[in-house]
């Protein structure tokens, strides 16, 4: 499921969040032991945002060179706790209208387990579908929890 | 169980941490139904740490001025999905060796809910007896997840 680097239907890349675990922690989620999805995406995630993207969580418009990231840890429990097991995937969302024109102004990547290796599933236009939906939210599925 | 905000047994009081959801997110974790703390804590946690603090995971030797913020949700769950839920609570401790020579170093305070309101449970000394036996980690529980 990797793929080169290079990766990109129109030559457009997404770079990896660099220092993102330091941004603003918007929120987090668990997938759990009942969820449909715990096979493939059981445990905890959180959202981390760059300085843009809080700005842009205000008012659900968020201004160029926002950065989002949605952080997977596996699931792992002690005792009735559940703790952040190893790292699953990073996925992130980078506002540049101009170079993600074809996906609603912002361009998707997943990068795979604590690597920098890019995952060929979803495609940007995967992950833009659903995301498109979102259009009064400025395509962002979160909400900042102050 | 709430107490006037002068509460202290020795005059030194710990302030409310404002603007902690900006500071650094150094992990999480979750009580669930099987942990016999359920009841009283079952939910969705953070820890956050202030600039001073993030320095001091890294040796975990932590510099005057540190302040650590463990921040407790209530549990909230959706067709298996674990929520976050309202605040229950915000438990401080903070570097500060003069004033807080009683307690290791440290100062300690809960506050309720949303609330500046302090909690008069757990007291700044049941906070460091059970820190105190971390010594090796500098009093603090946590270690900084990259």
């Amino acid at each position: 499921m990797l793929v080169s680097p290079s990766f990109a239907d129109d030559g457009a890349t997404v770079a990896y969040p660099d220092g993102f675990r330091s941004w603003s922690h918007v929120k987090s989620g668990v997938i759990g032991p009942q969820h449909k999805s715990f096979s493939s995406v059981g445990g905890i995630h959180h959202v981390y945002a760059n300085r843009e993207a809080m700005a842009g969580y205000r008012t659900q418009q968020f201004p160029e060179g926002s950065v989002i990231v949605f952080e997977w840890l596996e699931w792992a429990e002690k005792d009735g706790a559940i703790l952040e097991g190893p790292r699953r995937q990073v996925d992130v969302m980078v506002r540049d209208s101009q170079r993600f024109a074809t996906t609603g102004g912002w361009g998707f990547q997943r990068f795979v387990k604590d690597t920098r290796d890019l995952a060929s599933e979803p495609t940007p236009q995967q992950c833009f579908a659903c995301h498109d939906k979102l259009k009064e939210d400025g395509l962002v599925l979160s909400k900042y929890r102050e």
